[in-house]
């Protein structure tokens, strides 16, 4: 499909793709950088890749290049691969924040490369290349923005990507991927930091017990609040508008609540749990989860 | 085990305990009350057990009634239950608020029972006996409470009666229980309940991507918030003192996220999300949760 790929950056989203790309024999050769040393060297032992030390050497005759670094690097690892890229190739990304790094990459006045941008709806708690595994995209959505000058064949091209990982695709323009996904992904994770926070300062006498009988919800959160620290410090500051926003309607449903218990009117109470309930079934209809109960953990 | 073990309410709990109390031997004899004609009818079709249809009939010569009706129906069930309890009998109960619970039941001067209030941490976003199963309390913890006067082999007698259905049983006082559980448990629904909300009254433009696009985070938070609502209902004004209480601080919490956010403050970022990933981890050492990965759902 490609003659070479090259990821960048191997956490748990790159060292997922280059195992699904090779997986499914998406390219005659694929190329990785990773800055951590240790990184590569677990790449190295772990997989008939061609590991590379330099950044700018790795980008050399790739038909698709693909970031898959913390949105923070981004313009470091643009600016050394920049002046490497092959004529008519195609660059992308799997970063959670589209806006800001579309403008870092339009600054760049980047000639004769195809840039569009993805961002795969998939990955778990655990970060590292040790974690990664091929079915990651598997039935997830990802979503692609582009430009309008971009080649529609180009285009078809990376949503074929995306569908031969077992992905489904949707075009989306850069500002309403950054709206949507601060309602189903950002607010989620800046709740979940919240609650944990709140869980764990109660008082020294109750903290063993707050983690013993967590499985009454708590636990829930504290899954998505064990993602990695360092991506999501850059995703709440580059899509801080749409955050901040989304926060601010959220406060308000919150003091809904607070008001109902306050003034214990069942009424209210009984009409907010209900109007959520149903929110649960057309998740599932949509594929989004699994019926079964307690996530069929056991 | 016991004699007779009688079962007021077979919604997800009580449909549980029936089974499980079968599968595992511990009484010669079950019955059962259900204010819904329906349920009876399910459970006299699917269970050998004694489905009764009056109340007061069904708690007669019982050694322990177990009280497994939303928080809002205790007094009504109490009143008339309370003439037929069998003298030296152990009652308890599986409700999620136990102070406003324990005044109703001392207000009523019962003698020569032994109020012992339970409360097993287990249950999933499903409700009614159709969604019940006998392994729910297996390695989730019991909690038990009761007054200083109740004799201790009637205590060791209910732990036990929890153990055999797998459970870890834990003493507190109800107050304590109160608080601890507002933490774990209930502000985790009140928070889900917002979010969930908040997101799916978003533009009209944008509502059939947020369910799509849910994998992100949003979707952990619906599991929550597809609880039973008559249950939370109740929850909710019955310990309202309390969640009100952690929702203020939480809302400190929020509000310290979302100063960084808008100062783009990357340091005080970095160390809420790091404060955060060690609670996960100590969770699932606490045997409270799974470590796969997106709790290994597919």
């Amino acid at each position: 499909m490609f003659n070479t790929i090259t990821v960048i950056g191997c956490g748990l989203i790159g060292s997922s793709l280059l195992r699904a790309i090779d997986n499914n024999k998406l390219a005659n050769q694929i190329k990785i950088f990773d800055k951590s040393k240790s990184v590569r060297a677990y790449l190295s032992k772990n997989f008939s890749i061609k590991v590379c030390d330099n950044i700018s050497d790795s980008v050399k005759n790739a038909d698709l290049v693909i970031i898959s670094t913390p949105l923070s690097s981004y313009k470091e690892v643009l600016d050394s691969i920049k002046s490497n890229l092959k004529k008519d190739m195609i660059l992308t990304d799997t970063g959670s924040v589209k806006k800001p790094i579309n403008e870092k990459v339009l600054n760049l006045k980047l000639k004769d490369v195809n840039w569009i941008s993805s961002h795969p709806i998939a990955g778990t708690e655990h970060s590292g290349p040790e974690h990664g595994f091929a079915e990651l995209f598997k039935d997830r959505w990802s979503i692609i923005s582009c430009d309008k000058n971009i080649p529609k064949d180009k285009i078809e091209k990376l949503k074929n990507f995306w569908i031969k990982l077992g992905s489904k695709v949707k075009e989306m323009t850069f500002e309403d991927h950054d709206y949507v996904l601060s309602l189903t992904s950002h607010l989620p994770h800046a709740i979940a930091y919240s609650i944990v926070r709140t869980s764990v300062s109660s008082e020294v006498k109750f903290k063993k017990d707050v983690i013993q009988y967590s499985a009454g919800g708590l636990r829930d959160f504290t899954r998505i609040a064990a993602s990695d620290p360092l991506m999501w410090k850059d995703i709440f500051i580059d899509n801080s508008e749409n955050i901040l926003k989304v926060l601010d309607n959220y406060s308000k449903n919150l003091d809904e609540i607070k008001n109902a218990i306050s003034n214990k009117d069942s009424k209210k109470l009984l009409e907010i749990f209900s109007s959520t309930k149903k929110v649960r079934k057309e998740i599932i209809e949509a594929g989004q989860d699994t019926e079964k109960p307690d996530f069929g953990r056991k």
